[in-house]
């Protein structure tokens, strides 16, 4: 049996793990990630020799929040990190002396869930990450759909609301801007501005900055009005979003990921009614499933690293 | 070498074609689509059987312009002609004692750009058919891509615009709502009403229910200062309905054909501008070309009778 | 103490009244509105004649849903009844023998519940109508605000969504299209053919089309979910347009009439809400206060009387 | 003759200047805004002395951007001067041994407007500020309209876009973050991001930072492709955002003022012709003319000082 490692390289913390080929994750390292663009590839390098040392480990994969080119060689895009057309699996390959595979880490997720997970067995599924952003993979016929660039399923930057809120992609109305961790942080802020969210005020240590996404998905957990009142919002948004994917794609089933989970059932049911009432010719087509991810937030790693034992087999 | 006949259906007429292997059309019938919807399947046959008493014909494609189920032998729904459930594919092999596939329109019209037309060559392709309402054909990888229940690629029905238009699918915003010979027709009208088109209303001879898409389309080509602007306005929904689906789909290639093509330059050049304004992260990605399609209104009918030639060749 | 009689003109009844000079209804006559125009204003002055058999009448006041000029001589268009260039204010004199004025319906409820309901003693007051569509008056400084052509306070039509819904008026977003008996009706029935509201549907008898904003507002009051929902979504809108009409008119009170009053308090506590967060620069300044009506149904009756009675007394 | 001083108090530039009764700028004093908010009442108390030395004033009027309580007494709020809950004109009265009024800058700009320049004899006028943001001031018979606490007019925060760009107010969607100065800078520096408006960027010696509205502006009076486009954009909005306004006031005439009059007819005539596009129910009623600004730049110090008049013949 081979065994893989597998790296989820995000913004904040880089994680990494050996995994077997049913997806388990044998072993784990994790460290922040540094604040220096420069320092980030050696970060990541140490942790998988670190994990290197005690198992046999025969291909390692990448999962970056990022763009990435459509050869899979080259991270043209990743703003959290700070790369730029950084030649990645040649220079990781270099130093590590292993195969090397990257990939987009919201594909990754899908790839996992796909595999080991609640999408499992679906022809056409799409795996959406909610937390700070909306990341979104997609899988056809049993692969991650990437597009003719590479840089398929950025659904997060389906333009929903015309004059709507300013992206970071340049655009205007993004689906993240509305169905995210952020954007229930903003709006929760805001209530707490005008003195309308005291109860979560007081979650926050009464520091209306320490209002995050995070705290209202635990008090919406609770049954808090005001944050189930948002959560709702968010809900609406994410149901709305997932229609129009639907009108492009008509997956069979949609997988639900990331920080937003903890209020899972709230959010997911909600969700499930907006996108109910948001499909076009609802009653005169196949509905398409919804469901929690069954990997939490190890996915983009598992991900990373099944899909690096298909390059290890060649 | 072997001929195909393709039809295609719609709400206004059925056009009929025979079809060599190289997408040329060798004869053609036309008729009225029968009121009745109970008359049309035997007005199809009619037209079909007066190809094959000239030609020899090996199969048969009909492209319908409504949903069809997964495995193509029923029309689920096609609001225009009146079907539901029809099992259209069974019932005309039947009558016609030859191999019959059926098809959505759109999806048959891109197969046709693919294969003969403006999007010949191109991995990712989509093709969007602008005119009562918006039509969509995906290509992936040489097939058509039809989803999880056989009615992919609905992009008239992108939620662009929250409390939108009301659309007949029931949603609201609905993408063709803003961008279509429809959306064209009711701006115009609206306009002549408060006297603020008296061009327009001149072209139709002084009567606002005579302001048509076609009056406007065929003004803009013109340079009608009124229609100029209305096109434009059609071009940035185009442009930003473009956006949405790369955001999605990420394709090298977009095909525009349809009644507006009269005004092509105009439309397709207004509307790549706003494509690039709306697409995320412009810049830092690959830029999908946008093309006129190349078989002008006969595409739906050459695809299909396409399609029908594979199932021939069993 | 002198009596007028006032007449509520809509355009499905017509409601008249003798009033009293402290807003009281001594009397009321009531009947359908005629269907053909031609016949409403013989209607009118029948139910007048009949009051002024038993009362000694000074003056009459008619309350018209429609515009009116800045002269209140003319009904410019009324588009429920029909009337166009309506010399009214004349003919009636003529036939009935007695001073008349005409107003505005909205204005002239406003008037009431300004004089004798729940906006008294305000300085600054706005009166909205919540029933079919959204009707407005606005009270200034102890008089009726008209504007410079007599048609101002036409809130309903406040363009509050671009590309939004068609409304009658050619507009598109406008107000009244989320905010109104009919925005509730058209939602509920969506649901119901999507069989996503049920317990509406029973209460209906079955029947989609006779599930109606009243319905839903029975419905609401008495907790049904989805009703609950639909209203929610409905005061949401009444607040954001309030917010609206606060930038620009700051007034001190917002008197909320109309059908939907019976979820009264679950309209008004969720629509102040609503406001306060919509309000630009909550928390740096006054907040008008938000009250239900307190005249019912019979606030156009009296304020058209009690607007004739200053006439009366020159 | 009684001479007044008017101050138009920004956060950019400290104006003041002695003003006749015929709205005559007889000598004018200028200073950058100090950085610290404690120096600038010192600031405006010297510009003051110093025309005071020159010349008899009677009084003192300032105009300030920011809200003003209801006694036009204190300052709530100035975002961008800095002040909250200041009695300046108490202060400053006691400073200089002179009646002292205080006014909103846009609502002094339009009582000048409406005395001395293009809104004269208008009994229902609003005159519309488009600079760094919409600044409103109405006048309705002859006075400026203040409503119940003092903060009426404030247009530019009018919620025309659900779900639209945040506005420094804590609302989404407001009519300045489309209508203004910063909304054309906003949209020309993400254009020229894109590489789509090298014009403009050499323009702004090549530095996108350095695109301003101002620039802007300026390129499209001069027939700048890119610059008119944006300019018709930002006029579309202006006319609608009027039409929303006709609705609540319907005042006889708006009159454009601000720092986008160098683009005057463009920006003007394309307005007008979006507004009447709004306007509810167009063709059955009558129509607010709309013009350029009379008085320039210096409307508010202009009006500030003919304000301060009335309050010196008491």
């Amino acid at each position: 049996m081979k065994l893989t490692v597998g790296v989820d390289i995000g913004g904040t913390k880089i994680a990494a793990g050996v995994v077997d080929d049913a997806g388990r994750v044998l072993a784990r390292l994790q460290r922040p990630t540094p604040a220096r663009t420069a320092e980030v590839a050696e970060a990541v390098a140490v942790l998988i020799e670190g994990l290197c040392e005690d198992y046999p480990v025969a291909a390692v994969g990448l999962g970056v929040g990022g763009f990435i080119d459509a050869e899979r060689e080259t991270v043209l895009f990743a703003k959290n990190i700070g790369w730029r057309s950084e030649p990645i699996r040649r220079t990781m390959e270099s130093r590590l002396g292993l195969p090397v595979v990257i990939e987009n880490d919201a594909n990754a997720a899908a790839w996992a869930e796909s595999r080991f997970g609640a999408g499992s067995g679906e022809a056409f599924l799409v795996v959406l990450t909610v937390g700070t952003g909306v990341g979104c993979g997609i899988i056809i016929g049993g692969s991650i759909y990437r597009g003719s660039f590479g840089t398929a399923a950025e659904c997060g930057h389906l333009p929903l609301v015309p004059g709507g809120l300013r992206c970071s992609c340049g655009g205007d109305g993004c689906w993240e801007m509305y169905c995210s961790g952020t954007a229930l942080e903003n709006e929760a802020r805001k209530l707490a501005q005008q003195g309308a969210a005291d109860s979560l005020l007081r979650r926050a240590g009464g520091r209306i900055e320490a209002i995050t996404g995070g705290v209202v998905t635990a008090a919406a957990a609770e049954g808090d009005t005001v944050a189930v009142g948002l959560m709702r919002e968010t809900a609406w948004w994410l149901g709305r979003g997932m229609a129009a994917i639907a009108a492009v794609l008509d997956p069979g089933c949609f997988v639900i990921a990331g920080g937003l989970s903890v209020a899972e059932s709230l959010l997911i049911d909600a969700a499930r009614e907006s996108f109910l009432s948001h499909l076009p010719a609802r009653g005169m087509r196949g509905e398409a499933r919804i469901v929690a991810a069954g990997l939490g937030l190890d996915a983009g790693l598992i991900g990373a690293a099944d899909l690096a034992r298909a390059r290890a087999s060649r």
